[in-house]
């Protein structure tokens, strides 16, 4: 979670909101990725969706079974849809989100019977200090 | 939808189960897409997806209001995320997906007052042809 929040900062520094996320596979991180939706003016410029394309590249398929996502924030719907399709092991979650979150706080469309994979989450990795950023960077952001 | 037929046609070409997708903004196409996910190994690779990224470079913004996402089939969980955080005022759609629809056959990710934005949905476009393509498809895959 710690790199995933490296990738946070660096999404931060552009002015981007900042979150992060890791692809992890046998304990080694093989993708990498941060929000880039307003430099990339791309909708589906997440750091979960980045990293998770990143990682079925480096693999060379687009199934990541054995793997493990590591977020900084609670994945939207989009990127739970992401997590369902992509066939990743574990979801493992930093802060989580409220207003927009897909994996337990709004609705949780990753947790259910519904498809024909269902990943094990993990919350709370590390959870005040992923909201910290995300505080943080908003306080910054109203300050301007 | 016969464009976005089309595109589903050129991903039948390659091998790919045929989906295609276009985006309309004032009755033009900007932006097109068909399902890459095998050529390109990549679990995002679906045609709604590729069009929305392609219509959000287009229009040089994340924000595709004021635009209409035509689909040959029922978008899976990821695709209806997409279309909610790319604000498209309305789906439509032409073939019903019972086993992975996220736009009302297995669940209802979009006409739902969960988030901030809720899109139109129009089903059933050219349903049965958008259906014959993806069942002729999977009938010489078997053959094969």
């Amino acid at each position: 979670m710690r790199e995933a929040m490296r990738e946070a900062e660096i999404a931060g520094s552009y002015g981007e909101v900042p979150i992060g996320a890791v692809v992890v596979r046998e304990g080694e991180i093989i993708a990498r990725g941060h929000n880039m939706r307003e430099m990339w003016k791309d909708p589906t410029a997440h750091a979960e969706l980045i990293a998770i394309r990143e990682a079925a590249r480096v693999t060379g398929g687009w199934r990541l079974t054995g793997c493990q996502l590591y977020v900084t924030l609670e994945p939207c719907p989009m990127c739970a849809g992401t997590v369902l399709l992509s066939r990743v092991d574990e979801v493992i979650i930093g802060a989580m989100d409220p207003k927009g979150g897909a994996v337990g706080s709004k609705v949780n469309f990753v947790e259910t019977d519904d498809w024909n994979h269902r990943p094990t989450v993990i919350r709370g990795v590390l959870a005040e200090e992923c909201s910290l950023m995300l505080k943080d960077f908003f306080r910054k952001l109203r300050r301007k």
